[in-house]
């Protein structure tokens, strides 16, 4: 048997985040999640504002004030976590079309955004230039033809950064993308033919490099010496072309803790080692920049399910929830090859309450529909709240929330004036949606 | 290297039932891909209602005319996939009241629908009675008890088959749901004290058993010893009990080729088998059912994408297409902990070209959006087409079509008339539908 949850050296973490404690009813925002649930219903995500502003405001810190913080919108491309990440401060990046429209709506300018993805069709291209995109984070020598292009075109010249594929691994990474073949980026032995041929151009403006090599990272030493691995290459490549490389994109992956037993990513270290590497090669013109998902968003979210039923099948207990992989699948396991218990508590709190193990199921007609597997809990009867904590990045989005037609949940932000309804919830019919027979 | 995708043994069957062969340019319906590329975009589902009808007649056909087949519609929630399999034949078994919507829109009766899933809350069971549902499949004692209060709010008797967990494992399957602790259904030593228990009961009709103990099963003799085992412990059960059980649902799953070096199902062992258990049980009143999901809709779908670019990274060579992950998670091997080719060829035929290996990745920002790795096809460019086969199942809706923002594909159905559009394609402003900031 797993240990008990309450022994769970993660979770006092990240209830505290939440300004919360073990054993307490769990609030978000000050405001108990069994009124949330009563009100908007279940399932919900909630996103706490305060706890994004903290997140920024720390990264901030630890970073210094010449690195520009960018939000990374694929984690949770949610208007109001959009809205709320830009007024405490953060830039915004990309990856698609729909995620720049987000952006706007969310009061971002165009000319601050930046774009990345290593498929752009020529159509993305020329309907991001034509919104005045500040920077495309190119993938490959065509897209940069395809990016010059779209500025001719568009009568305007169009800033870009090449993203780089370095010989070195980002170590200590959960899932890696560079420092091998790949699709990622342009390998670093063809960036100066590309530097060189690009100089100058009518239409493009090389402004500097990016690079973004892998996820989930707990190393932070691991993580500068990448960054300063990209800082080595591009003063090597301005020397070598004469092409100055003013915008340096150090990347972002920093690890945060989704499941029982995960490392801690060192914050402060981190940021010393990126302040001294900055203090080492800033120079005017120059801009830093470093782009975080759900680094910055997964502590300020919470999944709230309620237990449709329970029973005893072959001697243990199972709870089904009205919740599950449909809209929080990295938390059922989806994605990763292991599956391990998520940060999951009963709502009510874990007060002097024997515990006793319990396999958490959704509704879907599938096993993998499960998140925990005999997870000590308080028992759970019908109508009890479950939550799974740190779920503010690659939930809903993440999930195949069409998956036997269930309605997508509300979602609902507190912490910024009185809990509001950023999502609405789903209906049945909307399986129906865009469809004719 | 894997093998070149034109030795592969799947291809030829997968290829040959949508009246294709390799070599040549793919086309369904009869209508060249590119046609259908050009005139919908890509990426792009396409589901021949053809190979579906084919698909229902050859089990309908195995089975004898006794059994009764019933369509599975989470395997694929599209409205003209499930008219034409109603119009073909098969009846419809739904797991949420969203399935229940679309099935009632595709014209099914909602007499004639059965409601499956372990997480059915009051809610749902009273929307579902209210519209007339003809059965539930009912996966605890407390879920009758709802479906009752229901039924007698409604005034009408409603019927209810017991999901059965048997003590028996479905050997062969990749997925198994039964024969252990589970969620899933009632175990099957408690069934007969709840046939004493709703004998006779006013507001629900015990109308027999259910079982489904796994899916992708490619052992025909061990399907047709699962399903003798339910029908042996419901003729002790109705001898011990009294109680009649006039529907015996024997479950579903038949196993499909999706992937390189999958095996094949034997339908007709499994069909010989499933007519000899029912002309030894049968009698007047008796109803049997199969339930098939991938195994009618699989072979009947395709999943175009183009591709954006081509690269050399590492010395290897990698083409980026303009679909993925988010549209065809399975093909990606999401849910699968070993990833395997799915059935891929480049539309175009596999003329006598020179093969090259190439990995083919997806437009998303991670690594785990790749369809196959150094697999052998003809060189691909900029604008050529590959398709993926066997896609018509657990495609679109399987997939976190929201991560990353792009847009959904359209869906086309051929081979009913002149191809049409059934799903319209995604605009990159539905990122912000239903949302607020």
């Amino acid at each position: 048997m797993p240990p008990p949850a309450t022994d769970d050296p993660d979770l006092g973490p990240a209830l505290q985040e939440l300004g919360c404690r073990a054993g307490a009813e769990l609030a978000l925002g000050g405001v108990p999640a069994s009124e949330l649930a009563a009100r908007f219903g279940t399932p919900l995500y909630v996103f706490d504002a305060g706890v994004l502003r903290q997140r920024v405001a720390a990264v901030r810190a630890a970073l210094g004030p010449r690195v520009e913080l960018l939000w990374s919108v694929k984690a949770n491309p949610s208007l109001a976590v959009t809205r709320c990440l830009r007024l405490a401060g953060a830039g915004a990046e990309v990856a698609s079309l729909g995620e720049l429209h987000l952006a706007l709506a969310a009061g971002h300018a165009a000319g601050d955004l930046r774009f990345a993805g290593p498929g752009k069709t020529e159509a993305e291209i020329h309907a991001a230039t034509a919104l005045g995109l500040g920077c495309f984070h190119a993938e490959s020598e065509a897209e940069i033809d395809a990016i010059a292009a779209a500025a001719r075109a568009g009568g305007r010249r169009t800033a870009v950064a090449i993203r780089t594929n370095l010989p070195d691994e980002l170590a200590g990474s959960r899932l890696r993308m560079g420092g091998r073949s790949s699709r990622f980026g342009v390998d670093a032995d063809q960036v100066p033919d590309l530097l060189r041929r690009f100089a100058d151009h009518a239409d493009v403006h090389l402004a500097g490099l990016h690079v973004y090599a892998g996820t989930q990272c707990f190393d932070a030493s691991a993580f500068v010496r990448h960054a300063t691995s990209l800082v080595e290459h591009a003063l090597r490549w301005e020397r070598d072309t004469g092409v100055p490389l003013d915008e340096l994109d150090l990347g972002g992956g920093f690890g945060i803790g989704l499941y029982a037993g995960d490392p801690t990513f060192d914050l402060a270290a981190a940021g010393q080692g990126i302040q001294a590497l900055v203090a080492a090669h800033d120079r005017p013109g120059r801009r830093w920049f470093v782009e975080l998902g759900r680094y910055l968003a997964a502590p300020a979210g919470v999944y709230l399910a309620r237990v449709v039923g329970t029973k005893r099948s072959g001697g243990e207990r199972h709870a089904v929830l009205d919740g599950g992989l449909h809209h929080a699948a990295a938390a059922a396991g989806m994605g990763t090859v292991l599956k391990r218990a998520p940060l999951l508590v009963h709502a009510a709190g874990l007060q002097a309450t024997a515990l006793e193990p319990v396999t958490l199921g959704g509704p879907l007609c599938t096993p993998a529909d499960q998140f925990a597997e005999r997870l000590a809990l308080p028992p759970l009867a019908p109508g009890d709240l479950v939550a799974v904590l740190r779920a503010g990045a690659y939930g809903l989005s993440f999930s195949p929330h069409g998956f036997l037609g269930h309605p997508t949940p509300a979602e609902v932000l507190v912490g910024d004036g009185p809990p509001r309804l950023v999502r609405r919830r789903g209906d049945p019919r909307d399986v129906l949606r865009d469809q004719t027979p």
